[in-house]
């Protein structure tokens, strides 16, 4: 018998590798991306799922470091609407990203970007895929391919492939040595992790779950709530955290974990908001670089990162616990994290695309 | 003793007068509305809650029919990470929109854009307000004010009006005799869709909501979710359609209602997304202008608008029905829908913003 959900917690437990992997290999192609990024004035990150989170926490982090606009957008609407993202006369860069590199919708992105003169950078982790062979430029992330259906170690990869894109285009050394130190300090980030993880997911009276993030933590917290919607079946959502204030707070109580993924430059308006969250009897985990006394007091579960890195560095040190609460809970409720009920490795969509 | 939700119910039945008094508001404002956004480069529609999810319809919306770059951010990314939504030397008009226009992070976000030396448009309903004050410029829909909690009438408005400015921005007549057709095709719509709507909200078999729509209907999307969540208190989301076959789609089943915002541009895909949800089990609401007898012979419930209208000038049609069900549901749990558990008339934050 197999057991269930072995590939999940294998390439959760051993995504470091695959980020020493990603970070060598965007190293060796920085001539060719900095060429591609000359004289571009917009970059639009597209995917679908998980890799729509991706573009999420790379838009902002692209033009913070960049200075060049930048936006995330479903591969849907720059097929469907594409006089919604594209402006003529703007050079703009275009970056498909898809694990597999055959989503239906984000090949025809790309297909679509072409048919307008641009060019693509493509984003995946599958060398004989539709997308690495179409691009004007691929990434191609195959130390972080995957088994299970579930993506965790992919997540992780492609947030890290934009962020080396970001300081190879803006030239920027420490953001690189920065990077470079992801790899060990995960290490000490998964190992903590898994044990609290663990512990939250078989907490059963937890039975919703809300997670929450400004600017790129926005993008984690939807990549959080995808993981529970997939793995756990459970009501999940994800909100910038002030917006949370404004309606879905009206939800929380002693059955909700509210997830709070802490950035530096909102820190003081996260701790107000922790403060709510609690008084409302909400059970908080709270995500952070550095708790002060008063979140320690208040959170039900920390995790601390101490990595020393800056706010746009970090995200992906805060998704491993979250992915191991959802891989536990879903064994706990009898699913197979590596297979979750009505998904497939990725979709195809046969003909509904109009062509 | 008060009936419970007199003024949500009331503002919902009347909307249409209050987008009457938009379309004349607003198109005595031409000629300011005209000199405001010349040599502007990139509109940026911000706002929390209900108010983002307008921006959420609005950017895509100014795009299409301007041709000038437009998104949608939180209001607390433009405080907090200005850096990732404006560029130096791009001339960029900030649209900020806030039903009271005194949201602390909303006139924070106006604060920001000055202090950048960008011009403002607020949108709000209220004339004595911070936001309505401080603007460069503002539109103040008072005939969309409200005595409920919970935003109907003013996000329909709120829409609207963002539809007219693109219409006057682009100088385009035929798009505004489009939107003055909006209020009579609306008042068809709205009592259409009242014993609809209360059939759905009063069908308690459905636990779990799911809102779906690709390009402006996006947003429209994310604004039924928070009715439900608002209102009704039970699980709710939104996505883009084809993404919600990326992973949130394991929680479809016949306790699921999946309510589909069609489009015209992606109607195919639309179609066959439809067609996947069936196979799931899950109960189906279809929103169209009209529908094919494929999909008349799926979908549960059906709202088509025939309105005549293009699809950019269509979404407001699509709330009414949703703001019924919400209505209906809240008051058969023993909620009061113009007062929800956990929420006030407006946000603020005290001291929560550094300031």
């Amino acid at each position: 018998m197999i057991k269930r959900g072995k590939n999940a917690l294998f390439e959760i437990v051993n995504q470091t590798k695959a980020w020493e992997g990603t970070i060598r290999l965007v190293a060796e192609k920085a001539g060719s991306l900095k060429s591609l990024s000359e004289g571009i004035e917009e970059v639009v990150f597209t995917g679908c799922g998980s890799a729509l989170n991706v573009a999420w926490v790379l838009a902002p982090t692209f033009q913070y470091y960049t200075g060049i606009k930048a936006r995330a957008v479903p591969s849907a609407d720059c097929v469907f609407f594409p006089d919604t993202i594209f402006t003529t006369g703007s050079p703009t860069l275009v970056v498909p990203i898809s694990r597999s590199g055959d989503t239906t919708e984000t090949v025809e992105a790309c297909k679509s970007a072409h048919a307008r003169g641009m060019k693509t950078l493509s984003i995946t982790c599958n060398l004989e895929s539709q997308l690495a062979r179409m691009s004007t430029e691929s990434l191609v992330l195959e130390p972080a391919s995957e088994k299970a259906v579930v993506t965790t170690q992919s997540v992780t990869s492609m947030v890290l492939c934009g962020q080396m894109i970001a300081a190879i285009v803006s030239k920027n050394g420490e953001l690189i040595d920065q990077l470079k130190s992801l790899p060990a300090i995960g290490q000490t980030i998964i190992e903590k992790s898994h044990a609290l993880g663990r512990e939250i997911g078989e907490n059963e009276s937890i039975v919703k779950f809300a997670f929450v993030g400004n600017g790129p933590y926005l993008g984690v917290a939807k990549e959080c709530q995808l993981k529970i919607k997939e793995m756990v079946v459970l009501p999940s959502d994800s909100y910038p955290v002030l917006d949370f204030r404004h309606g879905p707070k009206s939800n929380v109580d002693e059955q909700m974990l509210v997830t709070v993924l802490m950035s530096d430059s909102a820190r003081e308006a996260e701790i107000a908001f922790i403060k709510d969250m609690k008084a409302l009897n909400g059970v908080l985990l709270v995500l952070c670089e550095k708790a002060n006394s008063e979140v320690v007091g208040i959170a039900d579960y920390l995790v601390e990162v101490h990595s020393g890195l800056p706010e746009f560095v970090r995200p992906i040190l805060y998704l491993p616990v979250v992915q191991f609460l959802s891989y536990y809970r879903s064994l706990l409720q009898g699913q197979d994290p590596d297979s979750p009920r009505n998904l497939t490795y990725y979709v195809a969509l046969e003909g509904a695309m109009g062509n």
